[in-house]
């Protein structure tokens, strides 16, 4: 194999772009389908459009850069990611995986090279699911799998419907029902890479990781519990409903149901992310009649998200009984957990040990738009970036020397799999 | 006893006036040493002048109504109560029994009865703790017990300070620490009338609550745990600081301590009132990093408040090794509890049964500026009002009949008092 060189000083620039186009004062925050991701987008098509890659936009405006194999009737190859993030996070989460890609694309083609097949870097819209809550929105859009109903979703922030996120973005709604643009027998593969989110590269102390299963995921948005306001001093406990200590013994609950769990060896996550009392009632000296929260479970074991399921909704009856409350779990989203193909995984691993970087093989604890090709039958990876304090933060912390290592990684597997000429 | 007439239409009249100054579109919110408070007292004013009644202040601005007696150096019968509220609280918290006093006084002086005993009524300041953290500000100013350091405390909402708060009302804060206006020795007893806050009237089916005495407390205001922000999916329990989950868990934990104390026997309460995430930071994609809540124990009992406020600290103990997360209590704030006079106790139950009101005794769950004079070593009462949905909310329901029949008590327990000539 040819080595080609990565243009790393187009990587700073562009990861600098981003930031510059994400900061908020503390951290990132490019909501989906705002302007911000917009901009983010237009630096992907200006440097596309400099290297005199293709160009093209689907109706959802999901960005696709093309370079044109040399027989353009074969399944592409595939990489990607998004560049929305979420409130006050950092410059790393998404963005690493787009820009390792376009890259890729312009390193292949500033040295006239030509793939069998087309190499298409996919920049997706609307992966951070909580500005809409639908998960992998743009890749799922891609591939018609988003109802039109779906489109009159509030964004968290504002209120607007995705309907007038989107036409704002310059994308077309009404198009939604129309044919795919993305199908899975036009497609040999999909890549990703992604910061690891968690501290596992960290204390294994290698830049890669190899990753086997993508978590799928059972969710309560807005749940919340309702009791009923009275005075904390005079009002005896057979005569409360008091919210917090309903919602605390659900929690509690559902805490000691995951260490059952895990000392059985499953391997799942549990997170109550948002716990709130109503700003303009509660206080001191009243017993709380209102408790808002949200649950989130991961696992790539769909079992195990039911059973867990099934223990969120017995434990919100027994603390409805147990404290005489309501508990209103609201709707629950879900997303289907992925298995990563072992033959590009192989292809990874192989890479790796030839380029001399270190890597461990890791489940993905987030959901990542690779879920949405995997599960459309698309043989699918994630190469994981390490990363220091997680994502979702402004503290996350990518050494570009672990970014490139991954870079070469990728350019490996994407060349393997575009050489190809069956 | 000559009977007198209470000019019940008076009392409606200044209800109204009280809600019409209090209203904030859902509730009352009259704030501590706030226009609003003026505005309440300015109404005692104008019907105490109009009826003849000795009108004063003291640097503090709380207010004093007297009907003066025939021998004004006999220590004074006092009555008196509030008329500052919570946030979008109700309109007889505090009033009712300010109201109460003020319209016995109007009927004897009216009818041109004079008692032996200068008999006075205090309409105190900033009652409601939740505007400074300082239990009874008003009563125990008048008792020369607020320190000077006290007066740069910040008023919850707006962050101006006590001594900014008092002067805008007309008080003189630079007198804190002169000859205190209130003295023990001057006092022969102090009544108040109040709100039942909880629902024991309601279930006993009776109109009056013969208080036998009142609850200290033990809080921490400004609780918070501090954990660390990672990504819910991809942060596996052993490296998760979740504020939440500690919260909830040492919540918990004190819950079980209560219904250990009361298996005991122990009487008292145990409040989280308020409990959130960060809004800037918390999202259902992230373990939390935060959490603040309140803590606010009662009882009678100061030996139990002392071992609960140990099971406190123990606790926050445990979760810090439990969740590898720091808890903050912050600054402990407390009140004694007080016992109401047995002499007090069995006029009114004497003076209820002549008049053929049914009453319960009671304990007071809620402090109140009696718990000052009571612990001054003023005989002091309570009488409580039946009143349903508790206290501290919109929704509070007290009936005028019952109002007026506790009035009525409190006028023979007022009676019998201030005609004592030694």
């Amino acid at each position: 194999m040819r080595a080609f060189v990565l243009d790393k000083e187009l990587a700073h620039q562009i990861f600098n772009r981003l930031y510059a186009i994400g900061y908020d004062g503390k951290g990132m925050t490019r909501p989906s389908y705002s302007d911000k991701e917009n901009q983010a987008h237009a630096v992907f098509i200006e440097v596309a459009e400099a290297h005199g890659l293709e160009v093209r936009k689907d109706w959802a405006a999901n960005l696709f850069v093309t370079l044109p194999g040399q027989n353009r009737s074969l399944p592409a190859v595939m990489t990607g990611s998004h560049v929305d993030t979420v409130p006050c996070g950092g410059n790393f989460d998404g963005a690493a995986g787009a820009i390792a890609g376009l890259i890729v694309l312009c390193a292949w083609k500033t040295s006239g090279y030509r793939p069998q097949r087309d190499t298409t870097l996919i920049v997706t819209r609307a992966e951070e699911s909580v500005w809409f809550p639908i998960s992998y929105l743009g890749s799922r859009t891609a591939f018609g799998l988003i109802d039109s109903a779906l489109l009159e979703t509030p964004r968290s922030d504002d209120g607007l419907s995705l309907r007038e996120h989107m036409s704002a973005c310059g994308a077309q709604p009404d198009l939604c029902g129309s044919a795919p643009v993305l199908n899975a027998h036009n497609i040999d593969c999909f890549v990703e890479v992604h910061i690891e989110q968690g501290p596992v590269l960290i204390e294994d102390k290698v830049p890669l990781g190899v990753v086997t299963a993508i978590c799928g995921s059972t969710r309560y948005r807005s749940a919340v519990v309702t009791g009923k306001y009275a005075h904390s001093g005079a009002t005896p406990r057979r005569f409360r409903s008091d919210a917090v200590m309903a919602g605390a013994s659900l929690m509690t609950g559902l805490y000691a149901e995951w260490q059952a769990a895990e000392n059985e060896g499953h391997e799942m996550t549990l997170t109550f992310g948002v716990c709130q009392t109503d700003p303009l009632q509660a206080n001191f000296a009243a017993v709380p009649g209102k408790l808002d929260f949200v649950v989130d479970i991961r696992s790539r074991d769909v079992s195990l998200l039911e059973r867990m399921n099934a223990c969120v909704i017995q434990n919100a009856h027994r603390v409805e009984d147990a404290f005489n409350v309501q508990v209103d779990l609201g709707v629950r989203t879900q997303s289907a957990p992925a298995v990563m193909d072992k033959g590009l995984q192989a292809l990874a691993s192989t890479a790796a040990d030839a380029l001399g970087i270190g890597y461990a093989t890791i489940a993905s604890g987030a959901g990542h738009d690779a879920a949405t090709f995997a599960g459309q039958g698309v043989p699918s990876l994630m190469l994981f970036v390490r990363n220091e304090n997680g994502s979702h933060n402004p503290d996350e912390a990518m050494e570009m020397d672990d970014f490139f290592a991954v870079v070469n990684v990728l350019e490996k597997v994407l060349r393997t799999r575009s050489e190809r000429i069956s």
